[in-house]
């Protein structure tokens, strides 16, 4: 057990060898980013190629035979159970993590495949990060930096053990949070696997819309179904894992879109009605206000109002240059920013996020240096 | 009628006045535009102190006795009919338009009101700009630059009356499109309504999730619930107006996820059903992404695949400006960006999108100033 090494507290770099098993984007990614960091990794998967590539990258030795203190088993999530129970078996002593993105099922039949006493050193995880690339060759060593690996230790799983994974997980620059499987399965359910059926169905609607429809999309829906753009086969595998928890937040959505629906109908068709119909709607649309006032800031801080402006800027090669060289010289920090488009009008639309305090001054330098402000 | 002061062609701007009745957001804004545009405009509203700080503001000039050319009302939208209807009987020469949000409602409401004579001066339209704030105070000269004004004619209204109301929203540097109340109204339901109402009972199931689940909401969440922060009154009023064109769309699109809902329940409970099932959750994934896929790029022009770059950047001022200035300076314009934040990480993600062409100039440059670029 890694705590041997280290002397019960967390380990130096130098001092713990992990393996990757499964060296595509995410094993790759890790492997990049702890050998960056001076661990040693060792590397394995099932394709000579991949395997070849992922060491060509930098991302550490291909190996097979030599003893680590943690094994990331990076493999598809349909795979990833069987895998961390062959590799708890084979390896005694050693850490096994796996990386898929819903917990519990995989936590479930690893459970069904190996003794309790080796269900102590198997630590699932979940680190929030991916590209629409896959394999090796899209793989970043700071793919993980500035996101959320969230590890969901079992009731049997020793804590130095989760401590380890804890650490290799921040060395890999992401912010760890730690909880049970079935609580990370409820929460993704929600905060991302809802919200990416949700954002599908809505795009689904605009498949066969006339052009002259179309074209008067605006910034609304283009952030509603931003996430629709998704692999089909991937996000089908990430629902099927997390159906249990998934379903019944989709049963409710379903029934709460069918009330307004109703209530929408009752006012179409029937004035007299028109009171209540309107209510429940109104209700609906400030708890949707309520809920999204939840969602944390930026770097996680207790949700923040930002005030906000509206910068026109021509479409040519360096207006954003101009424009946040500007920003940089009111000395003011952005908090978030996004672009919107006009149709058909040959000028963007930057939304610029600050604090409320600091508005005023970026709004007299920007008019200073020219720039037009809205609010 | 206009046309006999013009020639029969589009006016220019010295030849033509333009009365606001309403002095809020969209009412002054379209006064500062035309104004600044060197059109005459008269400004009226019931309340003197509106009038008047719209009048201060640079949109226009006070007086309800003059007769204008065209008039903009600009009244709530439970009001516009009835203002609209008045306006056509008082100015028996002047072409009357609205700007509210819905359109048969209105339309239907001011045929019920006028004789079919008048309905020739009435042009119902739509410009697609606002913002969270309301009143005068708020307005902006180009509040609709870059925005989307949508004109719907209806079966009797002159085409001189079009024209000039298409002239006049061209000028506020808008981008006009023409189509049919009814179509205008079914596109919005699609492309603004049901999105709204979907984002906001996305959002609902936020509002009583624990602290620890809210935190791992990441950039889809955001993008899909951002226009959830809307106000319940008004977006009640939207609906309620728009409530035949809105109801078949939303209850579709509930159908949709209460049979997602059902076949990713029995995938939970019963594994022998589980390949039908999967097969509906991939091709609802599928459909949302060709509907996606759709939405147009800037400019109006033919969706576009865009190629994307994350860079991370510190959070520190100036580090925006750096990073726009190394961009500029790659001769790379940019067709999109929005930031993502990681929780608790010290660091923000910009997404850079531009043309596929130019993205390898774009990293090699950025890399060559010592940026990390992912893909």
């Amino acid at each position: 057990m890694p705590e041997e090494r280290s002397g019960g507290g967390v380990s130096r770099p130098s001092t713990v060898t992990v393996r990757i098993v499964g060296t595509g984007l995410i094993g790759t990614s890790i492997g990049l980013a702890l050998s960056r960091n001076g661990f040693r990794v060792l590397l394995t998967d099932p394709s000579p190629t991949a395997q070849a590539l992922a060491a060509d990258l930098g991302a550490g030795r291909i190996d097979d035979e030599v003893a680590a203190d943690v094994i990331f088993v990076a493999a598809p999530p349909d795979v990833a159970a069987s895998v961390v129970a062959h590799q708890l078996r084979r390896w005694p002593d050693a850490v096994v993590a796996d990386v898929a993105s819903v917990k519990q099922q995989v936590a479930d039949a690893v459970r069904a495949q190996v003794d309790p006493a080796q269900l102590r050193r198997y630590v699932g995880s979940h680190p929030m990060a991916g590209r629409e690339r896959s394999g090796a060759v899209a793989a970043q060593a700071d793919l993980f930096e500035g996101r959320t690996w969230v590890v969901c230790p079992q009731d049997e799983t020793d804590p130095h053990a989760v401590e380890l994974v804890q650490h290799l997980a921040r060395a890999t620059g992401a912010a760890v949070e730690t909880m049970p499987a079935a609580e990370h399965d409820a929460a993704v359910a929600v905060v991302s696997h809802v919200p990416q059926v949700a954002a599908s169905i809505v795009a689904a609607q605009l498949r066969d819309l006339p052009e002259a429809a179309i074209a008067l999309s605006g910034g609304g829906i283009r952030d509603v179904t931003r996430i629709a753009a998704s692999d089909p086969m991937l996000w089908t595998q990430i629902l099927a894992g997390n159906a249990a928890a998934v379903a019944p937040v989709l049963q409710r959505v379903a029934e709460q879109l069918d009330t307004v629906a109703r209530s929408l109908g009752r006012l179409a068709s029937d004035a007299t009605d028109a009171e209540g119909s309107r209510g429940a709607v109104a209700r609906l649309i400030e708890d949707g206000r309520l809920g999204h006032a939840r969602i944390p800031g930026k770097h996680g801080a207790a949700p923040a109002t930002y005030a906000t402006v509206i910068v026109p800027i021509p479409d040519e090669p360096g207006a954003f240059a101009r424009l946040f060289h500007d920003v940089g010289a009111a000395g003011v920090n952005l908090e978030d920013l996004r672009m919107e488009h006009g149709v058909g009008a040959p000028v963007g639309l930057v939304e610029l996020s600050v604090l409320p305090a600091v508005v005023d001054r970026l709004r007299d330098v920007l008019e200073d240096k020219g720039w037009s402000v809205h609010e």
